[in-house]
């Protein structure tokens, strides 16, 4: 293989990171092995619980039903899967609020299910006068939103589950991204402090797992029996997830990241991510920059298209909001030193391209 | 971690094997990388382009559309899909073979649209008459499987573009198992033989690379657009595969695995597994039990219940077909040695469980 596989040294735009130590090794030794066919593949299917057993004391679920899927837009698109068979309307429907993840479209599509879509309000969390106003007895499912991929908002999570339970549909929690973080602030946004159905929840991304590692927990088994079809020609005989065939170096390595790192690991973890996020805004605003408050570890502040450009022609891995703001995720292979770097390169790059910086707030 | 991952000394169920070392190099070397997210991850982009380069080429298609799945599931899925997307009709059908995997059941439940299952002939390929009898205005796609996942059977695949055409269908191949071997074989199976459309080849099965690396090739790229949904907040603008977050490591390992055995080190092992199919059926024949021809490098022969439940007991993984024949896959990783010790513990439980060999064909 001649291709070098590039740095992580000037990526900000990514939820994934460099796997830990721990989970590489791994990922390397369960290479061969696939959790798809668990009787010809018993001790990746025996990791597989204890992930999920994990996975369940994160997420405030003594005991969690899921599995470890290809990642965040397979376990969103079970879970919507798990409310339409559950739904008994002809033509179901699925709350979710504007700051929800793409894969919701996709899961939409696939399923041919009705996405309602309700704004959120200045804070950047669903509106719930909204969400009560569009919920109906075709509502199979609210989707509510910890760790928003834009802002990092946490919606209000307890009365998105006591709004699903007047309507008798089902909570989904997306916390993809944030559920590794999110043990470690005051949010409210798991099995335990509300009405959770199935939760999304990756340990490679926050989780410092190798890709793919994605998470689907639902609050019981019989949630997963929506999802199961019969299996002929393997060991054993049904099977719930969206794939067949899958990479058991994902489930190991999602093992030994959450024994390694699990909770004392994750919470330095968070503290020096959003110490870095906090930094980061606060650069920025000195600047003169509309910084959006990172209340997790991801950063979004409005700045010029032609610095945004300069900036990636000079290596910089960007990605943009839908409002076109600039956008940092602080995974763990972010460093202060990096960040610092890139400050120097939009100081630099602003006198380059000649930037009049805005005064804040004009 | 403490878990050891299982051996494949006595692994004769799985349609996955040990990846060649050069593909297990690349995917150590890529465990980090996210070809969902090609803006910020370039250079396993440009590997995916040159994996579906090499798989053209292996499937007979001068310019190749597709990409790198999570596996044969996913690429059914998204081949029913494309299909359903195309179809006029309201309720669209898919007319699939009973040798079919299980997976277009599981498409057909995500996706809503109708399976018609038709009858296989005695000599295990679709009966033409029955999907000829069977095809109409409603018909989205005819699906041929090239290289059955029970018996290795071929369906008569240019016969099957031509009523697939006759009813504006699309014509989808199944050749996840079979697409490594049967290019050195008579069969007529794929873009260059037939009016194939869509087809799921997948590098981590006979073509040695490490789970992830499944295929979806399509004749032309507007049918891919079927697939797309918008990515907001990705350096990339749009995405036609089912999961969003993919594997590095998968892609990377179908890249250097093709390019270390495409076409030569492909034929050596299509020799060596298609002799030891050979041999293990005409072995198994010898004791006095029913085998189904292979045809391809896959034996399946009727032997007692008692005899193959104690064949696991000696740790033999092992699956049964939906008659419940026993099934071996002869894998790469499966050799000669491996074989004559299982042969000679037939032999020997033959005796402790007290077995009577039936004369064959009584």
């Amino acid at each position: 293989m001649r291709a070098e596989p590039q740095s992580f040294d000037r990526v900000l735009s990514s939820m994934c990171t460099e796997p830990h130590p721990a989970a590489r090794e791994a990922a390397e030794r369960f290479l061969a092995t696939n959790p798809g066919d668990p009787g010809t593949y018993p001790t990746v299917a025996t990791l597989e619980d204890e992930a999920i057993e994990l996975l369940g004391e994160i997420a405030g679920l003594a005991e969690p039903a899921g599995y470890v899927a290809s990642g965040g837009t397979e376990a969103n698109v079970q879970a919507v899967r798990i409310a339409r068979e559950r739904a008994d309307a002809r033509r179901p429907t699925v709350v979710v609020p504007e700051s929800a993840h793409f894969s919701f479209n996709k899961a939409a599509d696939l399923l041919g299910v009705e996405l309602a879509v309700v704004p959120t309000a200045d804070d950047g969390r669903v509106d719930l006068e909204a969400v009560r106003a569009c919920v109906d007895e075709d509502t199979a499912a609210i989707v509510g939103v910890a760790g928003s991929t834009e802002y990092g908002r946490v919606d209000p999570i307890p009365k998105l589950g006591e709004i699903a339970d007047s309507v008798d549909a089902l909570l989904h929690v997306d916390a993809a991204w944030g559920g590794f973080v999110l043990p470690f602030t005051d949010h409210e946004w798991h099995f335990g402090h509300a009405a959770v159905d199935t939760m999304a929840i990756d340990p490679h991304k926050m989780g410092q797992a190798a890709v793919p590692a994605g998470g689907l927990l639902a609050r019981s088994a019989d949630l997963l029996d929506e999802l199961a079809v019969e299996t002929p020609y393997l060991e054993s005989t049904s099977q719930a997830t969206l794939t067949g065939t899958r990479s058991g170096a994902g489930v190991a390595s999602a093992v030994a990241a959450m024994e390694e790192l699990w909770p004392d690991g994750y919470r330095d973890q968070y503290v020096r991510s959003q110490n870095n996020a906090e930094w980061l805004a606060a650069e920025l605003e000195s600047r003169g920059y509309d910084v959006v408050d990172p209340e997790l570890p991801l950063v979004a502040a409005s700045i010029p298209t032609q610095l945004f450009e300069a900036l990636r022609g000079e290596g910089w891995r960007l990605s943009r909001t839908a409002d076109d703001e600039l956008r940092v995720v602080c995974m763990p292979h972010v460093t202060r030193n990096q960040l610092e770097s890139f400050v120097a390169d939009v100081d630099r790059l602003e006198d380059e391209v000649g930037i009049e910086v805005p005064v804040s707030g004009e």
